[in-house]
Order: structure tokens, then C-alpha cells, then sequence
């Protein structure tokens, strides 16, 4: 095969010097070659790109890097392919990697951006920044009147994740009593004061003074918070979404804000994004809508938290060691 | 003089049933008359209203509201003003009150709110959501880029009493290294890892990757952030202010951000007030402001807070014994 190594690593991540040692210390000794592709400059930026080399591809048997799915045909030895993405769909789909090959992620790099997006979205609409942000690109100076606080408050967090659990972290420690909602109840997790099945999730809706979801996307949570459920919410609820735009009727929430059925949303994921021009939603001045920022690289931490991720599973791989964040 | 008591106490508080009942049992057996002369209808809005009836002029001892300045001269027996607001300023101006007259204030109920909104007003600087408000208007989807994140930053918060030091608590919650600056450094605050006097604040600030404002009206407050301070600041600082608006010098400001000097500003205290409709501030799009709304009645907690410190109060004045929170 003219390979100098059984195992030959293809590192897309945009490193600085430090790191770049980092990762060779990771395989020295090992016999595990690594070849370093990723462009510096394109840390702290939002676009990472990565691909193969064309004279390393027949080599290769390990990827790091979101490389685009239709180049994963022409890695006839990989073994390994490690994301900076949270989400696998694209390579664990049908036909674009090998049965054997092993796909890991970069959960547990999002969770602290997503959930302080989220946290950011709850204190705007509690103290209804939006609004006041709004009458300011009219010079207006008036007291929009009461505000909110999630001190003492019930937060209902659905999916309880990494981004759901730093979430409620985050809620308990400025005074929130934290409500898990996730398919197996008896699994707990970090910041969740009680958690509760999905059964449960009509009964707990009432009680609710913030609703945040952080579910992925799934079959059975299409419209997960449709129009019945947004009746039974209190008139003082905030509703967040950060995790699929589709948990979420947008038609449904357009009416129930336009009749004050909840105080306010925060989306930073819609159904279909881009928010087509036309949605009732980017008018409604109880929304706030970003757009599905809360979670890439937006913060620096992020990027930090995505080396470290791989460099751990490089060393692992160099050693034969089992890998970690394994999708499959 | 045809009065039935010695101590007579006109409570213009928009009390509930429950608390009426709490304020008579506090003055019960000590011959101290008590007349409820607030609405209740004012409760759960953001103007309560005092004036002592023009039959209880004689007799009053003590008041409990903010009475106009102009009717204390009609109380001839006045010696307790207990009042629902921290400021007092307008009774202690010359001529206003006895010099015997004792005033009590409602420090202690409005450092949740204050600090909530401080709070609020930096997640949504650091997560952009006043320019996402914005683009909203246009129905603009588009990424910002790179958010910012308390944990792990440093806290400057000029001015540590009630409102300083509960914002600091809020801080210190999610990951935030705090440093209070305030006239007597020997002097300690909840929620503050270090303390500073003001002589070190030019060496403070560019170290600060937030700067709050919680400094009372005071001559040598004026313009304490100028544009000499402002140009000392990381181009990724906040800026906050919700004690008095003329601790910022607004022209300065308003060119600090034009030219990026510092990320964002968020203000709830302007100079003058209302914000006159041709300052370049409205416009700023990093400029975050609402017309004076972190404290008052905007949380529902805060009126629990001011019944229970005025409640003190009473039953204190009833038995004798010293007051709280004297202001004189």
C-alpha cells in the first residue's frame, strides 16, 4: 500500500502552535501518524471548513473534521471520523460512511453556549427588553410596567442534555426551582431539582413560569408545544427554544401571543428557518427570535472545548484505547 | 389638642387584608392609633400615592409614604416619615421636614430588582440581543457572530451597597470573578471577591470585561466615566449604569461606541432624563436603554419587601424602639 503507518490521522482543526504540540505529544511514541490540514486563521471565526488532501486520502484511516459527506466515499481505509458538530445526522446516514466505520461528536462543547443563549432570552423578555429595544429605534422613553424574575420561579426544562442540564445550572443558581422533563425519568441529571417523564408534561405546563426546550430532533417531538398545550400555559410563561425549530406549532404561537396567552418566546430555532419574511412572529413584539446563534462557535470557550474533545480521543486512538462521545 | 393618642400613624400603603391585620397587631396594646388611609386599588401598579387626610393633619406622628414635600409643613406633629422609595432626598432638602423629624427609607427592597435588570441588560449585550431586536424589525435573519459570557470574566461594579452587592451575588452565580470599587475598601460586600477604593480605578478598568454602575448622586460621581476612562476600556467591555445617569458623560459615550471602543453599553439611567430624542445614544446600535425601569414597583417582590421594612418600622415606633434604615 506505500503507507508508513497502520493508523494515519487527518487533523482539519484550525489549531494554534500550542495545540498542534499538544496533539503530537498525543500519538508520539505510538507509530501513529498525523498529518495537520486545518487553516489557523479560521479560528474565532464561524466557518470551519475541512477536507482531505488528495494525496492523503488513500492514507488516511482517521478524520477530524465536519468533512462534507459525499468526500467520505474516497476514505477507502478510515476508521474514525471525529466531528466539531454536535450532531451526526449527515454521516451516519444511510450509504455515505462504512458499517464499521466510528463516528464520535463534540457534545459536551455546546452546552455552555446554548444554555447561556437561553438564559440570555429569559432575562431580555423577563425585564421585556425586546420591547424597550424596540420603542428605542423610536426615541421612546415610556415604562412598559411590571417585570419578571426567575427567582422563585418554576422552570420546566424539556430535554435534559447537556444543554438542558447546563440550562437549569444556570436557573438554580440564580434562585429557580428546576423541572426536568426526559423520556427515561429515572435518569438523572446535573441542576434538575425533579424530573418527570413526558407523560407528565400536561400537568407540569400549568405550573410553568419558564419553559425552555432543548430536544433533539425526533418523530415524536414535532409540535411538541402546539396549540392546545400553549392554552394551558400561565399569562406570565416564557417559552424558549433552542433545540429544534420543530418542537414548536409557529402558527400556534403566533395566536397565543397575539392574545397574550404567555408573556413572551424566545426562539433562536423556527420552523423552517430561515423564518420565512412573512411569519406573524418576526412582528410580534413578545418574540424574540435570533437566528440559531445560541450555539456554534459563537463562543470562544467553544472552540477550546472542541480541541479538547478530539485531542482526548486522538490520544485514545494513538493507544487503542475505546473512544469517547461515540454516536457510533 | 383633642387627641386620642400620643402616637398616631397614617399608613398610606396599598396594603392587603392580611398585611392590614399584620400592621394592626404590631401597634396592638401600645396605644398607638393607626389609620389606613391607602388603596389597595394601587396595589401591583407603579404609582402609589400618599397624602395624609386633611382631618389627621393635627394628629399625625408618622407617615408612612411619599407624601408630597410641600403637605409636610401641615403636619405640625410630625416626628417619623418612613419612606417606600431609597431616595429621600426631597425630605431632607432644607426646610422641608423639623430637623427632630425622623426619616426611615425602603433601602433593602429594590436591590432585586435593580440588580435583576443590570443583569438582564448584560446577558442581552453579550448575546447581541439588542441588534437581533433590531433585525427583527426587518425581518432579517442573519448571524452576528462571535456572543460573549460572564463566566470566567471579570466584574467591575463601582458603588457596592444593596444594589452593587446583589448584582455582584448574581455574578459570582455564574462564573464571574467580581471586584468592588467603593469609598471605604476596608468596608466588605456580599458577592465581592475584591474590594477597591475609588484612587484605583484607572488601573481597574482595563482589566474589566463588565463595569457596572451603582454609585448614588454625588458631586464627585459626575462624568466618573469620561472619555478619558472610556478609552481605557477592551473593546469587548459592557458597560453598565443604573444608578444616576450623570455618572456617564453621554457624548463621550456615544462616541466611544461609534468608534468600538467597547462592545455595548446598557443604560437605565441616562443624563438628562428622559433621553432627549436627538441623543446619538437612541441610535447606537450597541446602545441598549430603557427609561428608568429597573427599580420602582416593577417587581412584585419589591412591594413585599417595602410592606415588611415599613412593618418593622411600626411596630418598632410603637414600642420605642430604634428605627431601621434612618436616613436622619
Amino acid at each position: 500500500m506505500g503507507r508508513m503507518s497502520e493508523k494515519v490521522i487527518i487533523n482539519c482543526l484550525p489549531l494554534t502552535d500550542r495545540e498542534r504540540q499538544a496533539f503530537s505529544s498525543a500519538t508520539a511514541g505510538t507509530g501513529v501518524e498525523q498529518h495537520f490540514v486545518g487553516n489557523p486563521l479560521q479560528r474565532g471565526t464561524m466557518s470551519w471548513q475541512a477536507s482531505v488532501p488528495a494525496e492523503l486520502r488513500d492514507a488516511a484511516t482517521a478524520v477530524i473534521g465536519n468533512i462534507p459527506p459525499a468526500d467520505c466515499a474516497q476514505l477507502p481505509h478510515l476508521e474514525w471520523l471525529q466531528t466539531w458538530s454536535a450532531g451526526v445526522d449527515r454521516y451516519v446516514a444511510p450509504g455515505v460512511l462504512g458499517e464499521l466505520v466510528q463516528v464520535t461528536n463534540a457534545t459536551g462543547a455546546y452546552g455552555q453556549t446554548v444554555s447561556e443563549h437561553l438564559f440570555a432570552m429569559m432575562w431580555a423578555l423577563m425585564r421585556n427588553l425586546p420591547m424597550y429595544a424596540r420603542q428605542q429605534t423610536e426615541h421612546r422613553w415610556h415604562d412598559l410596567g411590571r417585570a419578571l424574575t426567575p427567582n422563585g420561579a418554576n422552570v420546566l426544562i424539556i430535554g435534559t442534555g447537556d444543554i438542558g442540564s447546563h440550562f437549569a445550572t444556570l436557573c438554580k443558581a440564580v434562585g429557580a426551582h428546576t423541572i426536568g422533563v426526559r423520556r427515561d425519568a429515572s435518569r438523572p441529571a446535573d441542576g434538575i431539582d425533579e424530573m418527570h417523564d413526558f407523560s407528565e408534561l400536561d400537568q407540569l405546563l400549568p405550573d410553568a413560569d419558564v419553559i425552555a426546550l432543548a430536544v433533539p430532533a425526533a418523530p415524536d417531538t414535532t409540535h411538541l408545544i402546539d396549540g392546545r398545550r400553549l392554552t394551558m400555559l400561565k399569562s406570565t410563561a416564557i417559552l424558549l427554544n433552542a433545540g429544534r425549530g420543530n418542537a414548536i406549532e409557529p402558527r400556534a404561537l403566533a395566536r397565543a401571543l397575539a392574545e397574550d396567552q404567555l408573556h413572551g418566546a424566545g426562539l433562536d430555532v423556527t420552523e423552517p428557518e430561515p423564518l420565512p419574511a412573512d411569519s406573524p412572529l418576526w412582528d410580534e413584539p413578545h418574540c424574540l427570535i435570533t437566528p440559531h446563534v445560541a450555539g456554534g462557535n459563537h463562543l470562544a470557550v467553544t472552540e477550546d472545548r472542541i480541541v479538547a474533545i478530539a485531542l482526548g480521543n486522538v490520544r485514545r486512538y494513538a493507544h487503542g484505547e475505546a473512544l469517547t462521545n461515540r454516536r457510533r
